[in-house]
């Protein structure tokens, strides 16, 4: 089942449109967990176990495993297994190659690591896009405008980032989703204007200092489903750093998901 | 020892300007190491212990070993080890990300891989180079102008190459380089103008179609060393895929030095 066909029938089920960000910093973890042999992989699972009747999409970082090596890999190959089979996952890998590498990225990440979708970076052109869409039934995020401070040092040079959200818009909704930071109200109107039908992947919600309110009035779609999913990290998963952090990280969801729901006058 | 001296070192003790793209596909590796427990690490091995002597760095790209899985990450942790501690490392990654992500992939490349250089992706600005460069000692080479066919698609726009480039040299030349493809042998001169100090690292020769005597003529510095690295993947590291490919390897890097310094005038 592609990406696009979990994240339609997901929302329906789940009356969710929160993706929850394992951004699953190890020195970051509750104290509790130190005397685990992989404190990482428990504390994923705690979180994954919590939370996902409530979510839409799970996404890993892959910076956060990657910085413990090998063995942080292994983590993260680990938690892609564990996350029950009807929930769209997203590797946030922000790849940006092309040709052959990019396939290569491809191969590991939907193959080994089985991941729905990753996140890509089109700085290098439309061959990044054409290359990891080479591989059957894939989903990418490319980034069209993101949510930290710099963001306009080069996406809003001469309105690059309306050019790069036509590009995904073209590249069709099945297959492409634009990541669009949501501390840019503003722009948001206009991405969606750009791209009436394209699953937005939001960050910047809470933590980064996005407004829900205004994010779920210009992101939503006209009218059909919102196609969007509003990604928390930090602001659930770490909300709690003692024992019963899972349950902090279950209430911070459903939280999120209602007010999203109450925004969008469901 | 940083990147940027064990460059300058390097150079003046090697004569030579090639880094040695350790690209290697594990469908295209030679028929002789398939009995091989692990034929990508043996062949990396081979080809490090016959080129090393006439490189001025070695460059793994990410892609290829992920692709792999967790069995490919080990091989890019043992190649790297295996690398002599004298000639500069370049894990390219494309990294970009921000902020504490971006600390986490500087993490993880040069303190577990113990790579000297990473590539990184500015697509969101300067939030990139300052999170990846708050890491002591780090030095990274950002996209400046790259040589695929659809570079122009972004990197162009408005000019946007330019304002990437001017940003690096800001940054310095002890810490930041610049990928400059050389296909664009046009844009050679544009860039040293932009960076005059900055090492350039030049892929797009030879498989890509880039002119080794114009890249030489125009991207060199002006004065000082030539300040670049021209970098070979495929052209040296599959010449040959018989028993004799380290031999051929050695032969083609040998070829590419010589080639470099009589473009050179040395």
């Amino acid at each position: 089942m592609s990406f696009y066909d979990k994240y339609i029938s997901i929302t329906k089920a789940h009356q969710s449109f929160v993706c929850v960000g394992l951004d699953s910093d190890h020195q970051k973890l509750p104290m509790c967990l130190s005397k685990e042999e992989n404190p990482q992989l428990i504390f994923n699972k705690r979180i994954i176990d919590a939370t996902y009747k409530y979510t839409a999409a799970f996404k890993p970082n892959f910076a956060f495993y990657i910085a413990q090596g090998i063995f942080g890999v292994e983590t993260l190959h680990k938690t892609m297994e564990y996350i029950p089979k009807e929930i769209p996952t997203i590797i946030d890998i922000k790849a940006g190659d092309i040709g052959n590498t990019m396939v290569q990225y491809a191969q590991a990440f939907f193959t080994h690591f089985r991941a729905d979708a990753i996140t890509i970076n089109t700085l290098m052109g439309a061959d990044v896009i054409k290359a990891c869409l080479s591989v059957e039934n894939t989903f990418a995020f490319a980034l069209a405008i993101t949510s930290n401070p710099s963001a306009d040092d080069f996406l809003k040079h001469g309105d690059l980032y309306k050019k790069i959200a036509q590009m995904i818009a073209d590249g069709g909704q099945e297959c492409l989703g634009a990541v669009v930071g949501a501390t840019q109200e503003g722009d948001l109107s206009i991405m969606r204007e750009l791209m009436p039908k394209t699953i937005f992947l939001i960050p910047g919600v809470g933590a980064q200092g996005g407004n829900l309110g205004a994010v779920c009035k210009y992101a939503k779609h006209t009218t059909e489903e919102p196609m969007f999913l509003i990604n928390s990290s930090r602001d659930i998963i770490f909300a709690d750093n003692l024992s019963g952090f899972a349950i902090t990280a279950m209430q911070k969801t459903v939280s999120l998901k209602d007010e999203i729901n109450r925004s969008l006058g469901y």
